[in-house]
């Protein structure tokens, strides 16, 4: 196959406030580059689904080397983030050409990835590829371990999740349920909110934008208080939570996407409650739950083939399309999982 | 024994804000209902030392029944708290005339216990008995468990407390230097930080109100990071300690005195972290850790009589002392565990 050209979108410069559309710029590289050089252990891919999420934002500030969990960009360099790709060369014994992979990759049409150890193979080709940039790929196992490892869920709880009609909280809610906890999630449009109580089975759902009291919505849903709480938002949502949290309650921080644009945080102002009620406040980030990937995908995929869990993606086409998709996240454009499909195959 | 009289401390109504010593009222009550009323299964004690401990403040705001973890005191009544008191009269098995006990009890010289379910029988009088109070009391367990159970402590751990020097504080730092950690505490006073580097045995100590930037201070004592906060004041120093957590760090909360005169309270802005550091921030309270109180007293009193591990108590004379004793507090006053002698025997 003869590559001639690779279009890649590039990080102009480190963001602050609110990122731009132009903060990335489309660039058409030559793609003479394009060769698994003699010797290499990587692999060529053609990047077929690109993924956007949240943490990506954090990506886009400088920080110091080590400063954060993920290196931040490089300015003048192709966006890197998750993705599913197909293989085309392969140096790396344990990809061929022709496998399908999800993992991190970069935001061009084919990528040389030498980091082949962050690259999943794809086993399962029955579901939708795009799947393996969600619900089977980090945010699924986000969910997954966020719900069963990090919140210590039991039948009968009640469960609070916010963003839920995300990649992640759409999961988390479905797990919740096939549990058999009373769940409630927040959302920022009706459409979201339908989708909640009539796509994925949620007890009630509120829009957060119609509520003036954040604390009187939620005393509301909850009249005998949280036992659990999948924090996809912070600032304001989280000071009304900590008042409505029960006795030994947990909270799982999984993310806190109202936060992330501001150049100042909202303060919390609730957290003396974490003492009066016991609780546990637990961040956590999905690679440090990949050994669990194979119980997850065993648990998983069945789920899905008998139709118990459903996954909505909002999927743009061209890799063109991405900068807006990504920004569209902190707007709370997308409905359900924001992917973009670069190529069919 | 023939009792005629019995000195009280009335809480005159609910405080707002900053508590005075006017909020309470010393007034001498008539005993004659100090007698064990016939067929009753309570104790009648004659109190020796009253305790003053911060989440006193939480119960002089009026609360919902069953909205905090301690109901409120009641206006017009006597204060309640900790104490160690001698056994005049007793209507249950479980206690004799003559015994010491601690638990529960009343700011009053003379108290009628009912609820003697919340009283320990003192078995060792061999160290002084307003220890009883503090390090073999709930500050004691409040350390012992909020160290050992909620921090998951390693040897080899860098070890941050904060209000350093207090009944709680100054035993964590000795138990995480027993474990081999390396312990840095904060406090309010030249005269405190002496302590902690000199009787206590921290690695190093300063005093927060001479640094102008929390951040910058804990940077130069943690230039690695810190695995554990042992929180005690809430606030800014929680913001500055959030920036420089470790990876997989744990905050246990045992108090945030700070926050608890403020009507609005301070906002906390780096939450962020949790995620990116994958911290864990658990809220306690001593009582749910009473099951290891006897685990406890073996491990403690012989650190006691080694001279393993030393106590600090400031000590006021006089049930009349004890208001301004309570108030010294939230000022930072008291050097040491803050307690009240009201009698010798």
């Amino acid at each position: 196959m003869e590559v001639t050209s690779n279009k890649q979108l590039i990080l102009r410069d480190y963001v602050t406030g609110f990122p731009k559309e132009s903060d990335m710029q489309l660039v058409t590289a030559a793609a003479t580059k394009l060769k698994l050089p003699e010797g290499s252990t990587g692999v060529l891919v053609k990047n077929l689904y690109l993924s956007c999420d949240p943490y990506m934002r954090d990506r886009m500030t400088k920080r110091e080397p080590g400063g954060s969990y993920v290196p931040s960009f490089v300015p003048g360099s192709p966006i890197t983030g998750y993705g599913v790709a197909k293989v085309l060369e392969s140096g790396d014994p344990n990809f061929k050409e022709g496998d399908f992979v999800w993992g991190m990759t970069g935001w061009e049409e084919y990528s040389l990835i030498t980091a082949t150890q962050a690259l999943f193979k794809i086993h399962d080709t029955d579901v939708p590829l795009s799947y393996y940039t969600g619900i089977l790929g980090m945010p699924g196992i986000t969910a997954y371990a966020g719900f069963h490892e990090v919140c210590t869920p039991k039948k009968g709880e009640t469960v609070f999740i916010s963003a839920a009609s995300g990649a992640v909280g759409q999961l988390v809610g479905q797990f919740a349920k096939l549990l058999g906890c009373y769940v409630v999630g927040s959302a920022g449009s009706k459409e979201k909110v339908d989708l909640l109580r009539n796509k994925f089975g949620f007890d009630e759902a509120f829009n957060y934008k119609e509520e003036p009291n954040l604390d009187a919505a939620l005393k509301r849903y909850f009249p005998e208080g949280i036992d659990i709480y999948f924090e996809n938002v912070g600032g304001k949502m989280l000071d009304a939570v900590l008042l409505n949290m029960r006795t030994n309650g947990r909270i799982a921080v999984c993310g806190m996407i109202s936060q992330y644009n501001l150049e100042q945080k909202e303060g919390v102002h609730n957290l003396t409650s974490m003492i009066s009620k016991q609780l546990r406040m637990q961040g956590f980030v999905a690679s440090s739950f990949y050994h669990l990937y194979g119980k997850f995908l065993e648990t998983v995929l069945p789920f899905i083939k008998e139709g118990k869990i459903t996954y909505v993606e909002d999927v743009v086409e061209g890799i063109e399309s991405a900068p807006a998709a990504l920004i569209g996240l902190f707007a709370g454009r997308n409905v359900g999982k924001q992917v973009v499909l670069v190529s069919r195959d």
